[in-house]
């Protein structure tokens, strides 16, 4: 009986080792790269083999993930709740950032800096409990429109990278995002977009407080501002918070990234440092060295020195999206 | 083929059934009520169904994972390296408190406060990389012998919970610590001792940086201080924000569980929690109302009320830790 199951299994495993991993990458180095180093790190008996508890992924969210333009999306989801909630009562309009963004007033909205960024994100992530929150969030992310593409925000998600995420599994890695975005926000469709778990997210956090209501009832509530910023130097620092370990694969986009990407690659033992290169202004959104989101600058100049892959979108990756728009 | 490994499962699945899951329980309604739970929640087609990516077990480590008696293992490692560093180089005790600790004098510990106490914990919990301090917080676990108990730290874990870890695991469930303690300490052994991965342990954190030194390594240093307290209100705040879930299972044996228990226990669906009883003098230890560690107060009192089942130590266990000392 067993000896009959072992052969199934020698039978099994060619097939699956002919199956492409990676079908909506194209057949460039970047393909050859990433099989390359999973191959190696999970080939028993290679010199980097590396132990399955170990095998650590991390991944950012906005541009590496999904898409960033014209700017995150978790910002044009508060902007849409700040909307919603000044057309039902104006008198929440308390300041003029807010006024800003409730006109759409993109221009105005910079001109309040990070607090008035943080006030405008209060208005839908503070005094709200986490369920509702995402709640709230699912069904934006599942319904809205993207101001330029005739698409839904959920559906903007890189069919390459769905399938990295995928392979990286099959081989008994573990795989999470540590994203500069809220953590409530991405925990909101993760598994359902990327099969990724809510504690395998890592994102940034705004201070929570738990407490027993009058009847009785535990209640968490979201008190709103910025406790943790999961963002450049931040990003390290949340990874051995949340993971406690330092991962062997990396992703990201943009300078935010490279803290992250240093830490997972510089030191001993097998790693694996990977870039997203927006160069795709037909498919997606061609930008990295200018501009407000995403700027890759520093990455650009220090890969090659690190090792790390630079993903040219246009020419390394077969489609974009799941579906076309 | 298929037929024929079918087969063999259906031959294995009785015998798996007929195991018991929790050998060093006694036969009392507490491990009646444990296996009846989960069951419950296991069996498909059954009202009380939880699918699996909502089994989440959580459980405080002192006094419900390992023994808390005299005081605090984590505060004995302080002390012990306080002890180290000071006779190495006695200009670093330079406060009463420190002084203190190094000579073993616990009311001027005590004296010290809040403050004192941070005072000590960072001597060695402070400008010391996670890597380094996990290693040193191993080592001493590993080998040092509890003052009373001619034990070594490692070795006062208890067996009946050990089995219960496993028996959910086993059933699916994960399994996370969310302890008071730091969450560096426990993660230095929690896999070797309780087969948890480091990211399932949820606990107390201080303030952690990250740079690149100048000959470009990149380095998390443990600043020290307390940034966050995971204990009462605080376990389920850190829940949700390692997590990302309500639990279904929690375990605690201290008044500082009972928010994590409220928690996971009150509101809708099936749920269960239970507090360790410390009724065994005889092979561990007795306490509950009364003292500085490990107070069981409202627990004892709300206990009924509430649902949770209060596991007697002395009556509902077999054994205690896993070797006779």
């Amino acid at each position: 009986m067993y000896r009959a199951f072992g052969a199934l299994l020698l039978v099994a495993a060619p097939v699956a080792a002919l199956a492409d991993p990676l079908p909506s990458w194209n057949e460039t180095e970047a393909k050859a790269a990433i099989i390359g180093f999973v191959e190696s790190v999970t080939t028993e008996g290679s010199d980097s083999y590396v132990d399955v508890n170990r095998r650590i992924a991390v991944f950012d969210n906005d541009g590496t993930l999904w898409s960033e333009q014209p700017v995150y999306f978790q910002l044009l989801y508060a902007l849409d709740i700040l909307k919603e909630k000044a057309a039902a009562d104006p008198s929440i309009l308390t300041s003029d950032v807010l006024k800003a963004g409730a006109a759409g007033d993109m221009a105005g909205v910079v001109a309040g800096g990070e607090d008035g960024l943080l006030e405008i994100l209060n208005v839908s992530h503070a005094n709200i409990t986490p369920e509702a929150f995402e709640a709230s969030a699912h069904e934006w992310l599942t319904t809205a429109t993207h101001p330029t593409r005739d698409m839904i925000y959920a559906q903007m998600v890189y069919q390459p990278m769905l399938e990295l995420l995928s392979y990286l599994r099959d081989e008994d890695f573990t795989t999470w995002i540590v994203s500069g975005g809220g953590i409530d926000f991405i925990r909101s469709i993760a598994d359902e977009v990327y099969g990724i778990p809510p504690w395998q997210v890592v994102g940034s956090e705004g201070k929570t407080t738990y407490a027993l209501s009058d009847d009785g009832v535990p209640t968490i509530t979201k008190e709103g501002g910025l406790t943790f910023l999961d963002d450049k130097e931040g990003k390290p620092v949340g990874i051995m918070r949340h993971i406690g370990q330092r991962p062997i694969f990396a992703a990201g986009n943009s300078d935010g990234d490279l803290a992250m990407l240093e830490w997972t690659t510089v030191g001993e033992g097998p790693a694996f440092g990977l870039l997203v290169h927006h160069t795709d202004a037909e498919r997606e959104f061609a930008y990295d060295r200018e501009g407000h989101i995403g700027v890759l600058n520093r990455g650009l100049d220090e890969a090659g020195e690190r090792g790390w892959l630079l993903v040219d979108m246009a020419a390394d990756w077969a489609r974009v999206y799941p579906a076309a728009p």
